[in-house]
């Protein structure tokens, strides 16, 4: 059993992160922390307001989904207690990411900070990426409820700059084809097409499409709601308690 | 068991109708017929060379794959001669087909004449016609293979066409949406979405989509090569021999 | 504007449709009803305990998701004071829709009774028998929730159903296939083949696919939440108010 | 250029390599060979009679679609001349593969033999058996032609047996399930379920499945003819040129 404290344990994504430990076969809650938590126990759950009383329950690994400049000095404290954090944080400078990875390789204590736990989703742009090696010609369609502001995606366009990263250059489809109707054939990154479906209805889905003679390969990943991310959250944690360093992104760790 | 006769066998089309109707369980091939044909019998079939001849072997259904000008006067003959014609040509004027319509009125001749045997992709324009009575929100994904030239589709626009018929004006997205790269959102067609996906390996296929809150109906046609087109064929000879006069469109007799 | 008032407007269906009215650019939200409540208005609507009362807002139609019992009075009382009933149960025996219609022809007033929603579903299921006729190689996936205990689920089963009722009963794939591992050909419904896929994460989908030589036909629809149910509600209420007598079943108003 | 002779250049595979050879940019085409020829030349491409002739030409790569036997005696003639064997074959044995790469890696001479050139279906299995390390939850749709005889499809149960390498044996679904109709959840591999669909029209296709909270991750794989192979040739030949021994399997150089 991985022993667990959650920092930030009020917030939206921090009960959700309650929830998923006291669910799992392997986990075991054995604290929460919040400065200004006005509770000493949540269902039978210790609940610290102060950093220092934490170690008291002796716990494995430090989840926080708390705001950046809390989580930073959270980090710190977690690494020096040989406690290995989980962050997850769109919110640290480059810099304070390096001063981490320093501090945990000196005191070779495993971690992760990441912007994103949707492991569903990391795993179809690694996939995209590799399939890309060998099939040159892919479009990508994103379909998003009918709400979202921007297209494309901020996901497809990170699965674009991937595949680019491995695919020569290359302007698909016939080289004199026409738009008979403008913005037909999408968005143009790089030679390759991106089209972004907006329905009512509609979460958030991504397909990847490759096509070469003869056949096709399609990658798709589905995200219904934030429950989502918690697979991602739980993987990194059995993930660092063998790692000897802090790793930055959940993809490093896959 | 229906006896057809078929004028152009030597043709593309008209060759994989011959198969058609040699395989189908409800039909006896009773006759071919072209004017400069050099055999007089295939397969023990007997082969003709002037329409007066067919008239021998008592034919139910004519069915047609010639050129447009002998395909117009083989229809008159049929019909004179109380043979139902399954005529497939896009080469008709307005007044021809209204003349031989007419003509089939006086003679109570059931037939049709259709530009597009392709009875899925019909069914599959009837169907989103239906839907979007009720599902205002609607994006078409066009695929086809990455030597076509035009974009979009003959067939999404066809579609589009048919769903503005029934669908209020509407701009679908959010209003204050914005393409960081130009064409993401597709090609704009009253307020529709259309996209056009080219890939090798892809033949012909088109995915209508609907959104509503919580929900998504889909419909999708694929088209994998010609032999598509003699369902349809086959469907169109059935439902003649109990018609009274001439029809114009397969999507008329379904 | 339709004049519109809300029975059971507590209960989990109820509340989410007097939120459907509200947000409805062609609805007015004229009254609510529960011989229960505690409070005599909401949002500045009215909230009436005795049925008598609600005919002071001159309402057009009587949306009701109450229990059967309260729900059959109910539908003969608006129907009695010319209100036009949508009432969605599948509590009401067969003699009670019966003598309901018979009274609403008598009174000719329009309404509704209908123990399923879900257009999308319905549509699906309408677009499948037709295509049937046409097609009738056919195989049903039905994907839902890992915890759902019946295979198939019950859509699918009334979606072979109405197939079944245009196809001529057909034993399909190959005469001599042979399953490797049993179940792998699903469940055979006369000759058609079913497959339940069941999964966390998603919610209730089907997809009805067809195919013929050279080409395919599929139709899907996805569910993911109770919220799809309102536009079939929506619907009702539009179509009930042009209706000289009660209807059973959201499909026959299609 | 990569320069290359191909042998049995008269079968169906060997025609469409000789194809591929000549459109591809990087490929030169110096030579064919087949001891039964009665040509000296095709296309102003030298063809061979005698393997030793073959030097003449000094090609780098050899790619060979005969039959085993003879396909044994030409990779290892091509071994010894230090041109690098591309040879798709199910025949050798075990011992006959061991003792070719063992020759191999004392002439320091790459290679490739390969069962299978389909490489968008291995890339699926190997993705599919990545996933499976993070998603426990997963089932496989495969799709096929309505005469195909088997069920679940050789590939299925491959896939399978790769997820099950790397995943915890699982029964999935509600651990209550009942089938109502018989073989609706399908076939049971370890606890997956793998379904059968057929379906004229189609070809060969495969979708695996997963699902976890909130979210869902499929791969698909189309296969529409022959020419799919070609793509996984030309890697081959493309890679076996730096190796320093000869391969098994295209998995291995991907």
């Amino acid at each position: 059993m991985i022993k667990i404290v959650v920092a930030g344990f009020l917030g939206r994504m921090g009960s959700t992160v309650v929830n998923m430990v006291k669910e799992h076969e392997n986990f075991e809650l054995v604290g929460l922390y919040d400065p200004f938590a006005e509770i000493s126990e949540m269902d039978n759950v210790p609940v610290f307001t102060k950093k220092e009383d934490v170690l008291s329950v002796s716990p494995d690994v430090w989840i926080d989904f708390t705001m950046p400049k809390v989580a930073y000095e959270n980090t710190a404290f977690a690494l020096k207690n040989h406690i290995s954090p989980v962050v997850g944080t769109t919110g640290f400078s480059d810099s304070e990411v390096e001063e981490l990875i320093e501090e945990s390789e000196k005191l070779k204590v495993g971690g992760l900070i990441a912007p994103n736990f949707a492991i569903g989703a990391i795993l179809m742009m690694q996939f995209a990426q590799k399939a890309a090696e060998y099939f040159p010609d892919v479009e990508i369609i994103e379909l998003h409820h009918d709400e979202k502001l921007d297209a494309p995606s901020g996901t497809a366009i990170k699965t674009a700059e991937m595949i680019q990263k491995v695919r020569k250059s290359k302007k698909q489809g016939n080289l004199n084809e026409k738009e008979t109707i403008p913005g037909a054939r999408g968005a143009d990154f790089d030679g390759m097409r991106i089209h972004s479906v907006r329905l009512p209805g509609l979460v958030a889905h991504q397909q990847v499409q490759f096509g070469s003679a003869g056949e096709g390969l399609t990658i798709r990943h589905d995200s219904y709601d934030r429950s989502s991310f918690m697979t991602g959250v739980a993987i990194g944690v059995q993930k660092v308690i063998s790692l000897q360093k802090l790793v930055y992104g959940l993809e490093n760790l896959l």
